[in-house]
């Protein structure tokens, strides 16, 4: 039985499968997200929330260029699901804070993102005193701080409900237990997907499956183009809140403190394959890490613990763009960054789908080289 | 409404409480068990099971030999309670091995020990080497131990749930939600007790409340008499089994393997009052004492993790006797010891509500040490 119900398939319900079909629904498309799971349930709801489009950028480029860009969107984003679906997503612009812990560590950092402050962002050097009055609880160690005043956060489970929500109310159609096996195709063109021995048929599909990605069979990808990464995260309450903003440790690493007082200590990143496990080795280092950032913390409760895993490419730069078939497109492998380029990626995306030239150069995420084609290219990068 | 239902009341459904009202009903006597929430639900259920009649002993006395005549009680007692209720305890003479990271350590502990060895227990000292033959994860840094053979463990929770089982097979009434607060009197004799409003009537009345037992208004115990310390346990899933039996650290804390592969690593000792959370620093601190123990725990999933409180008293030893009122008795404050220490004072406080001559001195852990009245002598050694 098959089913020619919509304009467009996406494969899979989290931030940005969801982000993309809100867009195309809203400029008019019929649109069909398959969810293996539900909305939301995998990285969406896993990850920290951290919009840091400045502290996360190790150089200038594209990506950090298309982090800014949709960092920029979120104020505006944040309050248009308010207003479609009544969600606040708790977007709070409360800044990160770079730690460190003697005076080379802090000069390594200034040197490490000069090319910020020369690219015209705001990077601010603070010593512990003033980084203190910015995080009253920092501890002991901690000697100074890189300030990254404009980087964000948000609720990942809040905004992932919002985003599903909002979709939905806007004529997206949702299938929940779907794993999408095979996309189908009609010689050069894309046809459809087959998901639970069911046939789904659309001129153009969007494979936005995250980690999962490389498990689509028919959509060309390489099979380690994206690869789970895991990562850990462990959940406290403190009253009054511990931690206001987000802190990075010299070591990886970070708190991120939530208005409420709930403060989330993270993470990991592990090669585990899909072990979708919070571990004895990987609970004590974040808890060290937190502990060492904010000794305060000791005796905050543990509240929850989580992992789940970030979709890697080979050169940790998203897939973005055509893929091989015409009509099939590839929005995945967004790693450590899903929920600040979702905003972005969604308009990028929906515009290729409905054949606008994107604002932004995506050349540099296409999809050619994470391909079968290209992988023996590229295995030596991992 | 006065209902006269028993030969004795119980307070406190753990396994102290549940051990006694199974021995007084095997001895013809009707029993009513008053316990706030449901059987077992506290310490009992927390305990990391260790029957560490040795490794826990740090001088030779009464305690010492109480908790030997305890141990020993244990093969026949799981036999009968698996007789009893088809319940198996998972009784097994692992051994506990106290391990150290250096040759001082390694002197120091046998000087700790050797009072045991003139006393005819069995303790032997380990190489390193030795000692990985009994415990193959032993990590880098152990540099021998000290074997204490004879210990054992079981699994708390099959045990306690065997004992409130057999209790009420053997006629045991329980009633739940039940928090006594109040112990009733006909001037010098109890007459029972107050629970939620209801007046519950017998001659004889035993406060097995735990780390709650100081708050029972009438009962004569100090306020601080039984105060909670906290512990906090988290537990690994291993396979195949990743720790034979239990590895004292020389930092405190200590890992338990189950059979089945679980591994619980414990434990903190913390004054909170009733706060029954798990905390970041006392996560951070059991997991850091595990992983340097047995550091292949690293990848081992986090299945769960609890808190709860040890009856400690003011100078470390039980309370086991009659109280002021005749017909009043106590068997309560086991700190780190109850589940040892709970087969043979359910047999020592059924003679003594029996009237019978208890087999054991329990001059020691007289109950006087820890009144009101004698609060004053003993404030200065908390």
């Amino acid at each position: 039985m098959a089913v020619r119900a919509s304009d467009c398939i996406v494969i899979g319900g989290g931030v940005m499968g969801c982000a993309l079909a809100l867009r195309l629904a809203q400029a008019g498309a019929s649109v069909l997200v398959l969810e293996k799971a539900l909305p939301g349930a995998e990285a969406s709801s896993a990850a920290a929330g951290i919009l840091a489009a400045q502290e996360e950028a190790r150089e200038p480029g594209p990506l950090f260029e298309l982090g800014l860009a949709s960092r920029a969107r979120f104020p505006a984003f944040a309050a248009e699901l308010r207003e479609l679906v009544g969600i606040d997503v708790a977007y709070r612009r409360t800044g990160v804070l770079a730690a460190c812990v003697d005076d080379a560590g802090l000069v390594a950092l200034e040197a490490r993102f000069a090319w910020q402050r020369a690219a015209g962002q705001r990077v601010v050097t603070l010593s512990a005193d003033e980084a203190r009055v910015l995080e009253p609880g920092l501890g002991p160690r901690i000697h100074g701080a890189l300030s990254f005043p404009d980087d964000a956060q948000l609720e990942p489970r809040a905004y992932a409900r919002a985003l599903s929500l909002a979709a939905a109310r806007a004529g997206v159609t949702f299938v929940t237990g779907a794993w999408v096996t095979r996309v189908l195709d009609e010689g050069e063109r894309v046809a459809g997907v087959l998901a639970g021995g069911e046939r789904y048929l659309a001129p153009s599909v969007v494979v936005a499956a995250g980690s999962w990605s490389s498990l689509v069979d028919g959509a060309g990808l390489a099979p380690h183009a994206v690869r789970p990464l895991r990562g850990q995260i462990v959940e406290l309450e403190t009253r009054p809140p511990a931690v206001c903003g987000t802190i990075v440790s010299p070591r990886g690493g970070y708190v991120v403190g939530r208005a409420d007082g709930r403060v989330l200590c993270g993470s990991t990143m592990e090669e585990a394959g899909w072990d979708k496990v919070v571990t004895a080795g990987g609970m004590a280092h974040v808890l060290e890490v937190a502990l060492e950032l904010v000794p305060g913390l000791a005796a905050a409760p543990v509240t929850a613990s989580w992992a789940n895993f970030r979709p890697a490419t080979l050169d940790a730069l998203p897939l973005i763009g055509p893929a091989a078939l015409a009509g099939l497109f590839v929005a995945t492998g967004h790693f450590r960054n899903g929920i600040l380029l979702s905003a972005i990626t969604a308009e990028l995306v929906r515009d290729l789908v409905l054949g606008r030239t994107p604002e932004f150069d995506l050349t540099p995420f296409a999809v050619g080289r994470a391909t079968a084609a290209s992988a023996h290219k590229n295995t030596g990068v991992r």
